[in-house]
């Protein structure tokens, strides 16, 4: 994609500038290595879209050149990629056991062309990859098993922080290794980028087991069914909840199969306490115990129209039945953009008798992201020349570069996805863009938002389609003109506004000269169409008008 | 619309378990009276509605029954359905100076078959509206001038807090009636209805006074010109703005006609000092000072696309120029499903240089309604019989009957919109409901949500639009055909799809009895076109198919 000039280049090509769908690849000479390779759900606006994914056509490009893919954890927003970026590109994925275990899981759910080849890393591993020489520091986040990557390259050392909050009291034990850090620092880094995602909230998080002290009471002091909402990934969490079931005597439920796939995947790979078969009864089985000696952990907590939390609030769940007496926690945030359908969610729920309590009003929910004072303490630990926050909208990017300066960084730079930022001695440039358009992933199609017609699915929305159908007999001087109309998505005035417009072209084709072609017609028709709907409605239809010359 | 029922009647017909468009129906024999009468802003899922209103159709049936409307306050989700509702509904209007002031500079924008009748009432008030008491005691708001409404009915007297919260500040010395309050509690309340809006947030709200004192510093200590966004209606917040301008000597300037209709009628009908026309710079008189010395108040705080700083993130605002040195405080909250809107706003703010401070990380703003500690505190003045919770989803409803039996309220009642609640003697029971299903305001319409077609409005965006034109030639054993087919909003692989699906119809159409009445051959074709794209692109556009007969 960029030729022949040296250096090293770094190349956000998502989750810089926006969140999520994290991929950043590292280019030195002809090699290249890819860090991260995460999917993004589609906001509230995005209509029909299932996924965003990287822009396949430039990394078709690494075909032969890229060298690895390395992970940094197991979350969608850094893996969900995969299972399209391996179809166009056959690379070994380096990753922690837990984080490889998840994406086996998902890749045996697609055909790819080849064998994924999957490689084993633990922290305090060193290996080479081309020109790369890669070094794995613990990190602690929201799901077990997350390192930050040095990568050390001919013009010194870049390290990439991936996710990451600082959790004193990790309860695998796994500390956030901040002496592999400081030592790094102290060896001099020339780059580092950093996790944005709460750069703009000020202090610093919850540990998981504070969360836990506050999830504990509101569990214990209710006298019925207790069921707890979560993200499927949080194994701490699951982990918490698992001793307190356990501690009060209440036998634990799992409602929602990724929850299942992430505790086996979790037994498999962590060191966690985490709930095997002997610990688990069917919701069945739960039936028969006293309500206040059942704990239930389900998904859903986003209002995912096909999750078991949502379908139980429509009742529409055969076996996960609410009701009064059950008091439901939300161990949980509202991601930007679904607050609106939770809080409809919460209603239809509350509808139903039970007890909701919204977890992170009361302490019940803790980020995976680190906020100011953390970020601040990492910067101080690794002191980088050089300072380029990822993992964030725009904003946060920039209140991270001031963070940076706040602790001493003097030289810092806001890059966003596509550019490509040359390192090279004492030297630091964006040097060239590349194409970074999100790829849309819908009805089994992956193409580019133009291609895939978002804006234009907006534009029938809000002013329906009026599709006209017009036969023309007899001789051009004494034509006649039947004119038929239907719509959709547009007020008709239960059709009065759909026989007035079926008049109005009548006339309007009447006063037609008589030798117009009927490609002239069609056009001049659809014109009239849309100016009649626009004075009498504001809108401006999509109208398909298709006309056939009798004779 | 209730014929031949004793007692009283408490019929919600809007923001009873469902936010916004508040309004209020109260029936005694023959005679209603109405409650404020609100408007809803759609959510990011109603694709293409303007507003959303109560009822017409309901209403419409109170005829020569309605004595008068009541205003508590002068909010949009309070009084923005009046123009609807007075074309249909000629009745006096009773509010605050400042509520009604507001009122008739909108009933000003719109044509009323009759001049409104505005009647204005002061806190202490008490007037005869039919059957119904009606007395006035102030309360504190995020506006000026609110009052709550005892309703005194034959039944006992009905409690409307209306918006609420308990400032203890109040910049205009308007203090919460308190003793008010507890003195009518004495004298007994039959039924409460109080605003749940945050019935699930624990503890008070900030003052008034004490958000300035978190503001004041960020403003002092900038080094360039401050933006200050907020909700325009917010004088208290723009009296304190005012003042910080004078004392630290910036010259104030206004960006948003809003703000500044909301100023005017601010200075005739409040007492509190804002600011005047003296007071006031154009932004190209603003130009002329240091940037230290300049004070900015905008509109758009929640990114709506035709806010002055909306348009000015997008560098689309003629005279507000953003840039580096400026610095922009949200002195607002995020309205839930705004949040993704608002993010690409500041990105976008960001990228132009400026310095972004979300003020509700920083104590510089609080909310308007009163939180759980304040709640249970009217309640317990109060001390009414029944309490029903309005202005609220049902999960605040429902929090807010938990805080009401917290401080020992036993007989509590959820009632949500449409229900008619009636209250006689001892009696307490809903006896019917009525449609209140909201109308929806677009393109200079209002109908039902039904009639305006909003799902169908969702479905052509998800599944595209297909029209296929098809002649028909020949007699029925040898007929031949032309198909057309064109599309809209739908993926078609660069008009491949189009291409195979015209051949697979050709073919199908061939295998078609001869005699197949054209009817019935476009409603074969119909499911045939979506079966072809619901094979390859799991889509099932609209189709609309027309044959003609050529012979």
């Amino acid at each position: 994609m960029i030729q022949g000039d040296s250096g090293l280049h770094i190349i956000p090509m998502g989750g810089v500038g926006d969140m999520g769908m994290n991929l950043m690849l590292y280019r030195y000479g002809d090699d290249y290595l890819m860090v991260d390779c995460g999917v993004r759900f589609p906001d509230a606006g995005s209509i029909g879209v299932e996924h965003l994914l990287p822009n396949l056509k430039t990394l078709r490009n690494l075909k032969g050149k890229l060298r690895a893919i390395v992970l940094t954890h197991g979350h969608e927003d850094h893996i969900g990629s995969l299972r399209w970026v391996l179809k166009e590109l056959s690379v070994p994925v380096y990753g922690t056991p837990f984080t490889l275990g998840l994406v086996e899981s998902r890749l045996r759910e697609v055909n790819l062309p080849e064998n994924p080849i999957l490689r084993e890393i633990t922290p305090g591993d060193s290996l080479n990859v081309g020109p790369f020489d890669l070094s794995f520091f613990r990190v602690t986040h929201s799901i077990p098993d997350c390192v930050s990557v040095a990568v050390g390259t001919p013009e010194g050392v870049v390290f990439q922080t991936g996710d990451f909050k600082i959790d004193e009291r990790p309860l695998d034990g796994e500390i956030f290794d901040r002496e592999g850090f400081r030592s790094l620092g102290d060896r001099g880094v020339r780059l580092l980028l950093s996790d944005s995602t709460n750069a703009s909230v000020p202090g610093r998080n919850l540990d998981e087991a504070e969360v836990a002290e506050h999830l504990e009471p509101a569990i214990a002091e209710w006298d019925g069914r207790v069921i707890v909402t979560l993200f499927s990934s949080n194994l701490y969490r699951i982990s918490s909840l698992h001793k307190m079931a356990k501690k009060h005597g209440r036998a634990l439920g799992l409602v929602g199969r990724s929850l299942h796939r992430y505790i086996q995947i979790g037994r498999e790979h962590t060191s966690l306490d985490l709930p095997g078969p002997e610990d688990l009864f069917q919701l069945s089985e739960l039936n028969a115990f006293d309500p206040s000696r059942v704990l239930i952990l389900c998904t859903g907590s986003q209002a995912e129209p096909m999750s078991a939390l949502f379908r139980a609030s429509k009742k529409m769940h055969s076996s996960f039945i609410l009701g009064e007496g059950d008091r439901l926690i939300f161990s949980s945030r509202e991601i930007p953009g679904n607050s609106f359908k939770i809080g409809k969610m919460i209603n239809d729920i509350c509808r139903q008798g039970v007890d909701v309590l919204k977890g992170h009003h009361y302490k019940m929910h803790a980020s995976g992201h680190a906020k100011a004072d953390e970020l601040k303490e990492v910067i101080e630990l690794l002191r980088p020349k050089l300072f380029v926050p990822v993992h964030g909208e725009y904003a946060f990017l920039r209140d991270h570069i001031r963070l940076a300066e706040e602790v001493g960084v003097t030289n810092s730079r806001l890059i966003e996805n596509g550019s490509v930022l040359k390192i090279s001695g004492d030297e630091e440039l964006v040097v060239a863009e590349v194409d970074s358009e999100p790829y849309v992933h819908d009805g089994g199609v992956c193409e580019t938002a133009t291609e895939m017609l978002l804006s234009e699915r907006k534009r029938v929305a809000w002013n329906g389609v009026v599709d006209v159908h017009i036969v023309r007999r007899g001789a051009f001087d004494r034509r006649a003109y039947e004119v038929q109309l239907s719509s959709a998505a547009l007020y008709v005035d239960s059709g009065r506004l759909l026989e007035q417009c079926q008049s109005h072209l009548t006339r309007f084709l009447k006063e037609l000269d008589g030798d117009t072609v009927s490609d002239r017609v069609e056009e001049l028709v659809n014109q009239e169409v849309r100016r009649f709907f626009r004075t009498r409605t504001t809108k401006r239809p999509v109208v398909f008008t298709n006309l056939v010359d009798m004779r």
